[in-house]
């Protein structure tokens, strides 16, 4: 059987709502995960994995607990395991994830409202 | 430290050579690559890990011995370990690649004249 190819902007069209993250593909032990950003996050961090996020559209940026980082579309950033991070976007921004399997979305934050685990294959 | 964005483009533009893959991120054991291909890869496969295509623009082409799966700029695949394929690009391809720390470039076919290893950080 033939792999499928994943279109990122068909797969955007189909959701709307924000920091609910979408599995779009797996690789190994890691997913490839769409996320729709707009407002702020919550403080968190991933004991113990990295994160990386690459910008589909729109700006991020990321708060650190010494600066900010931000990434517009075309750019991608790996955030370090145990790095407390903030992302905020003050427009919608599309972002493609690619995280472990398994990996909470709000990290060690698990009590927040925006906490939705794992994400969901779309 | 603040970690430092990484702008696919401007990466893209510090190089010009094809089949030869650029690291320009590691997020826990696995790397991020730039390539550009065009012309005709050569049949392989990674026999212990999948990896991952995104086409950041141009077309790709990738055969398998069952058919041939086209990719345009937006769209991702992820070759599954084990199963052989071969890319090829018509034209230009610039793509990004996600694939797990020290996997070569052409997998089985070690003696090929295109095999460049794992590739350079950028």
């Amino acid at each position: 059987m033939l792999p499928v190819p994943i279109n990122l902007a068909e797969k955007l069209a189909l959701f709307s709502e924000h920091w609910s993250p979408k599995i779009v593909a797996r690789m190994n032990n890691y997913d490839f995960k769409l996320v729709k950003m707009q407002g702020d996050f919550v403080w968190h961090r991933h004991t113990d994995t990295d994160e990386t996020f690459l910008v589909l559209d729109g700006t991020l940026q990321i708060e650190f607990r010494d600066g900010v980082v931000t990434l517009n579309k075309g750019e991608m950033l790996v955030i370090p395991k145990g790095v407390e991070h903030k992302p905020s976007a003050p427009n919608v921004c599309n972002l493609l994830l690619v995280e472990r399997t398994g990996t909470i979305n709000t990290g060690d934050a698990t009590e927040s409202a925006l906490t939705a685990g794992e994400g969901e294959w779309l």
